[in-house]
């Protein structure tokens, strides 16, 4: 239970002050902070709370869209602010295609450069950039990175890889390419894939038993890898934000315990 | 434009008999057939209308669904069909999880072992499988096989496959898995992709040209591969569907002549 972690996005109507205690509360040790919420509560303030309540900091959400303009600016004060917080990681979200383009592989080609200037800056800064390959369905809108294989073959080596059960378990070769990740994966996220997928597709992700995806199995690959990190639950539902956040952690630590750590 | 196809769904509320007139009409020398459409007007019926205006059946849509309940039964029929038809191939949809279940290995063992079967029954009577990798989010609830990579490891030799746009776009192996899939290329099916996506994920099918996927890339790389079939236009699209089919048909004319085989 000591890796369990809460992406703050699971309880999204919680401040940064609501999410910490809920975390304590819960006995919850780690907590995934997203960069919106945390401009809300103040970056040094957050750092300040979250250090005075012994959680750690499981990854920043997020830092990429490394085909829009002002990337670069955007990703380096993310850097900066992982720094502060103490994230052991920044999870980067690779970003869609250009507006009105149809370039894939210029897109593709384009987030692979962004990775290799922004590496040395986040390592001279301490950050472990961790860019995450994300479900085929959002390769237009979100992410041209479609895949582990991919991602690990575009990002310089330093450059780490968020595994999200969500994004990963429909493909064949995720159990050998999360083994060729090794000590590369630097966040894995997980949460449920709904079946059939609501009207918005962003919102497919469920909590851990909701959906179709074998977790046992899944973990056991990032397990071999040798990852032993913080095991983050992320979930972008309507129904988990509309329920109380208190039931959510409850319910959360009880799946967690029954299917991600069995 | 000798080499284009109406793919039956794309006018679903044509009967057999309106849409072979449809491409008559229109100077389309290909037909995708669909099953239920086929069995209202009779199998017998309609394989003498196609030949008697001299149109070709570039597929049978379709067999598969191979983790149901009475699947051998379902494609011995759908195998028969086809040879009556005359059809380039049958297209096989593989089929999603098994109802209830978790185990996507073996429900892909499930599709590698009734291909094995199925191939020397198809053989036998002349007719070509083609089995249909797809879009990764209807691995749940559609096909288990969701690359091309993954369909030309899992299925015999013998047996073909189906390049779509729709469900190959996004992968940044389909160029490298077109190549080496080569003449067992049985079908090329064209739509594009919305983004974003509508409510029901089944219907982001769109007219070429209204979507994101750069289909001069594509169709060099289906050509590259020695490929020299029928293209078949496959959309499914709620405002397709409640269009006047001619109009449809004199828009996928104009778009085949700007993105498909310009």
């Amino acid at each position: 239970m000591n890796r369990l972690s809460l992406n703050q996005w699971t309880t999204r109507r919680w401040s940064v002050a609501e999410a910490v205690a809920g975390c304590v509360r819960h006995g919850i040790a780690s907590i995934g902070l997203w960069r919106d919420h945390v401009a809300v509560h103040g970056l040094e303030a957050t750092a300040a709370l979250v250090r005075a309540e012994g959680l750690r900091v499981s990854s920043l959400c997020r830092g990429g869209f490394f085909t829009r303009p002002g990337w670069r600016e955007d990703n380096h004060q993310a850097i900066e602010e992982a720094a502060v917080l103490g994230a052991a990681c920044l999870v980067l979200v690779p970003g869609g295609l250009p507006s009105g383009s149809k370039d894939l592989a210029g897109a593709r080609a384009q987030v692979s450069d962004a990775l290799a200037e922004l590496a040395p800056y986040a390592r001279e800064r301490g950050v472990r950039l961790a860019v995450e390959p994300m479900h085929p369905m959002y390769c237009a809108d979100r992410s041209v990175v479609s895949t582990l294989r991919q991602a690990l073959d575009l990002a310089p080596p330093e450059v780490g890889v968020t595994v999200d059960s969500f994004h990963v378990w429909w493909d064949p070769e995720a159990p050998a390419q999360i083994a060729r990740a090794g000590d590369r994966i630097a966040s894995f996220q997980v949460c449920d894939f709904l079946n059939p997928l609501p009207a918005d597709v962003l919102l497919g992700r469920a909590m851990m038993g909701d959906g179709v995806i074998d977790f046992p199995s899944l973990c056991a690959a990032v397990e071999a890898a040798g990852y032993t990190g913080d095991i983050e639950v992320e979930i972008f539902n309507a129904d988990v934000w509309a329920a109380d956040p208190d039931e959510v952690l409850t319910t959360m630590r009880k799946r967690y315990a029954e299917l991600i750590v069995a």
